[in-house]
């Protein structure tokens, strides 16, 4: 076995779901992810956990919603049972096909959804973790060779998390402390919002830091109030749609004003879902210096080094103090969009710059690789 | 999709499972059965069904059985309430090798399934079916190239199962009528059993039929006061050791001479494992003739049209009337070995002759093959 495997199964265990001897782990495998189901078997294994493995496939998926009439079943009690016994839920993404549920229509897969909240809110109520085996339907989205596309995930998973952790401890700090943050960038982007009052988030990619990724690397916190004009640079793929250099401008809060070079309609229709659709419901700054391109996935892109995403609707209650999560914006999206402040940007936090072109206040020789 | 696929999912699901609206249906997934799982899935979707799906891989379960210390836990309670709760456990074989867990110590192994068995029961309690996709492993461990072992295993499942079940019940009437059973033939055989106070089974691959296997195929009953001699001639592998030509003389039930061409030792083991072992816990009439090779795989050879196979250990409670299971034989092992009744063969009931060299008695034409 590929000894990276192993250190992501490590990682994954030790440090994202602290499993522990006797935890009832739920193992869900995506059908080119089995290398790192046997991996993630084998460190459960030595530490005393018990496993089952669940399969998920988009193409099982696909073919169960659309042959069935619509009708389902709430909650069906044998799943539900499954993950409300569970001590932690790993997700290993692990596709063949990154549009194998393409020609799903979207009202069979909101009814399916919406049919299943308890379960899907049993598997939140677990130390639940998601992350990604590297494939070759992964390594064509993101226009890479799979050789460097291994490296790539790699780089961004196995990490030293407990440094990066302490790190973003200090960014998490001073937004904590902030009434204010500003964004800067030579591209056309100024923009101010209010985090007063706010928690940040030191994402650090374990259940132990109010994190559910592996990779993630970031903080993050909920914006209001937002006022001025943000260009996102950073190609994404909103609703199976390409959008290039997306134009918000904001006013009291709101987006007033979008364009976008390619892809304007795709903003249209998330603005218009809802009222919440038109604020902000989160504020992410990207520090995964293992990530140092972009590969059309938003679970590594938005973790990015050196980078900013805002999130248009709504946000997580992780950022508001306990009994004030009711402020949180409750739209029925989230969707990021990602601007780069490696190159003529600035974040400043109440006047006061923490990073100019990339690096951190704290980083005197440069940011660090 | 191969249209075979979709057949054999269905009949799993509509013959063999009885799969109605509604019902909760775990589906055990080998890790090269996708096609199958994605057709089980579609149909399952049309018929209303609930569906999880779970990976079943040989090496996933040989990583954590090596990893683990040995001291497992007792029916971990979310995989006992995944099953309990379900009214179906379908099981799609398919591994990527039939040696995948060669090198996992069987006493690990014992421990595991020992420190399981209410896992085991709930599973036994519900519609259960266990079925094979053909892969590239199983057609190299039969010698056969994929696209011809394709066509043997759609053979042997994608049949006329009505019409197999109503044969077969003629031959299930004949032995439950009988006091004795007598087989014949010119290599050697010719042994006599009781088979009085017991109940046939006409196993035609549906659980309305007491019958859990696709394909099945065959009727059986459980067998005592085994008196005379019986040549195995269909070459069986027994814990991973290939048996040849095995020999078997039995005397007031209980077997007091073997011998072998290949693989005696295999055989004194089994024989030596407690006192059932000596004893016969199952006779099978094989009808399946979709079936007509031996492909070392005991869920195909043992239902193989024109043959007969005996196993030596435990007996099925379903072959005892109710109130009298006590009576099965309760040998820890049930190892099957089968003579080919094709040619210079027969098989007698009470001085009848019900098959002669493959024909059964109202087959006037000779065998419908």
């Amino acid at each position: 076995m590929d000894e990276r495997v192993r250190e992501h199964a490590r990682t994954l265990i030790d440090w994202s779901a602290r499993i522990e001897a006797g935890d009832d782990v739920v193992v869900r495998v995506g059908p080119d992810a089995h290398d790192l189901a046997v991996a993630v078997a084998e460190v459960s294994g030595e530490r005393g956990a018990n496993v089952v493995t669940t399969y998920a496939s988009g193409e099982v998926t696909r073919a169960y919603l659309r042959a069935h009439d619509g009708d389902f079943e709430e909650d069906p009690e044998y799943e539900r049972a499954l993950l409300a016994n569970a001590d932690a839920v790993l997700t290993l993404g692990g596709g063949r096909n990154t549009a194998a549920t393409a020609d799903v229509p979207g009202e069979r897969r909101q009814a399916y959804d919406r049919a299943r909240q308890d379960v899907r809110k049993a598997r939140l109520d677990t130390k639940w973790v998601l992350t990604e085996h590297p494939t070759r339907a992964l390594a064509q989205q993101a226009g890479m060779s799979y050789e460097a596309y291994q490296k790539f995930v790699y780089d961004a998973i196995n990490r030293d998390w407990e440094a990066q952790a302490e790190k973003q401890s200090r960014v998490k700090d001073a937004l904590d402390d902030a009434r204010e943050v500003r964004i800067v960038s030579g591209d056309g982007t100024d923009l101010t919002m209010s985090v007063e009052g706010r928690v940040a988030v030191n994402s650090a990619a374990s259940v132990d830091y109010d994190s559910h990724n592996l990779p993630s690397g970031e903080v993050f916190t909920a914006p209001s109030a937002a006022e001025g004009e943000v260009v996102f640079d950073v190609p994404m793929t909103i609703n199976g749609r390409q959008v290039t250099d997306a134009h918000l401008r904001f006013e009291g809060g709101r987006v007033v004003e979008h364009a976008a070079a390619q892809g304007e309609e795709a903003i249209t229709e998330v603005l218009e879902t809802d009222d919440g659709a038109r604020r902000l419901g989160e504020l992410g700054i990207g520090m995964n210096r293992g990530i140092d391109r972009v590969t059309d996935n938003i679970l590594f892109d938005e973790k990015m080094g050196d980078t900013v995403h805002l999130a248009l609707g709504r946000a997580y209650e992780s950022n508001f103090p306990a009994g004030r999560e009711d402020e949180a914006n409750e739209s029925a999206v989230h969707v990021d969009l990602i601007t780069d402040m490696s190159e003529d940007s600035r974040i400043e936090v109440d006047g006061e710059v923490i990073q100019e072109d990339g690096t951190f206040w704290f980083e005197a020789g440069g940011p660090e690789r």
